[in-house]
């Protein structure tokens, strides 16, 4: 199973990005293949064709298992996690990839973004999300049980998603 | 695999609840086991404990794979369902159920609501929802391909979320 | 300025209701004119055209200002709302209304929803929603600040949108 | 009266800010004073402090209305547009603006995005946004009656917003 995890946060190698992996090494049991900083791929984010991040959408697309991160902006993802997003075919971008969509923030007030605002992206590139959006706080994601219960009550189902598509 | 289909339109023998059959035959190769029309249910729905509306909801509950069907109102789904919906328990209520959210509108300008809005219910209840919800126009949905283009994309996975759960 | 409370608690006398008043005289200065406890309205909200029914959906009609409460079910407002709701003509119903959406909750957790959901139904029904959803929750309502805070930051705003259309 | 448009599409000089502009004249009866075509603010849109993008979220904010402006990509506003959002202060940033949410599609799919997405973001940031999300037609925009039908409407009452604050 090709794990990847791709990071929204305007900073690189934020705790969005540890959070998302994290989020990965407890469903799948190991660390993720790939992953994708999404700044780290620089100005070329703002058009089309750019070489590096044509080769990040590419290992995303080639992903069984995608977990997609962002810190919680203006109550919703970033605009750098869309400026990414924007970058895969509509319906077809994500049509082999088992998406998780994860959120972090400073209080929970925005809890519902995940999965009202974040999920709705990667279904309509064509993902296949059979598990809630995860939300996090971003202060105590390392310790508090919130990642162990979301993969004790989801991750079969996630691994399952995957397994049904690819026969691993 | 034990199928449901539960219509939430306040007119009893809707062409949603027979819009929800299609969806269940088309996704399972068979005919629906149980159907809930909600508002045949009559007024317990608005208080608990009504055994009528309690053996519908176990009815939902103990399902394998479940079409909840809709018209569009006021740009989402009904009062009507959403009555039946609160009767069930947060979390845990659809905890065994892949449900599939289905709305049926007059135009296509509605097309949003049956992922943005009708899912996370679902989801808020527990239920595994891996696929997109499904839009439907309810002059056409009999002629028209929608149906089939949705269970020739979703309908496997669909069945191989069922499958995972229950070792169907 | 004729006020109105709308209250969609499947209880009736409920805290929701309670809150609504509060939202409403805090804003007016006064106590609110008419009050729908929405399911004291009965069993005609399952159909169409029951005269009770049809005189409360007048009498919000016709108000100035409209404060729609609801419980927090299942992450979003309750079925015995949105029941009431769905008596109304899209965006006609709610025309000459300026509207509050207000929601009540046990914890933050889904406080972005009187924004996301409930306020977009008011609005397809015509109705002019100049402030931003109102999030309370249940327990503290009468002691902390935040209904004051709200009318602090958005009072004048509601009013003055009131004033525009009726030159009150 | 202040107005801007503000156009979140990756190429610059677009449609949607025509249809922007459009909507801005045909709300005030005179040119916008100033436009923010995003793109062309450049890379300094992927940090902080940028010179440039920081003069531009000052021209936004010292507004008084503001048109926002989005093509649809995967069923909501661009990457691009929200990169720019995501560079006001929550709460604050859009305090002084009424704000007008629209979008441009295909075909009428993705009506409800500037209602339920693009809209609670503005508001997030502070805004007044009194009139629903308008949704438009990328391709006859200029001549069918959208616009037109959405000012007869809703033109008084943005106007009436920003007099209510401003005394204009």
């Amino acid at each position: 199973m090709k794990v990847t995890v791709v990071a929204g946060n305007p900073k690189a190698g934020s705790r969005t990005l540890d959070a998302g992996k994290l989020v990965a090494s407890a469903v799948t049991g190991s660390t993720a293949d790939s992953v994708v900083d999404v700044i780290e791929l620089g100005p070329g984010l703002l058009g089309w064709g750019d070489d590096t991040v044509v080769q990040a959408v590419e290992t995303v697309a080639d992903s069984d298992l995608v977990v997609f991160a962002s810190p919680t902006f203006k109550a919703t993802y970033t605009g750098v996690l869309k400026l990414f997003l924007d970058q895969f075919a509509t319906g077809e971008g994500l049509r082999d990839v088992v998406a998780v969509p994860v959120m972090l923030g400073a209080g929970p007030a925005h809890a519902l973004a995940p999965e009202l605002l974040l999920k709705p992206v990667l279904v309509e590139l064509g993902a296949t999300a059979p598990a809630p959006g995860l939300y996090l706080a971003d202060t105590t994601y390392t310790t508090d049980s919130r990642i162990a219960e979301y993969v004790e009550r989801w991750g079969s189902v996630l691994v399952a998603a995957v397994t049904a598509r690819t026969g691993f």
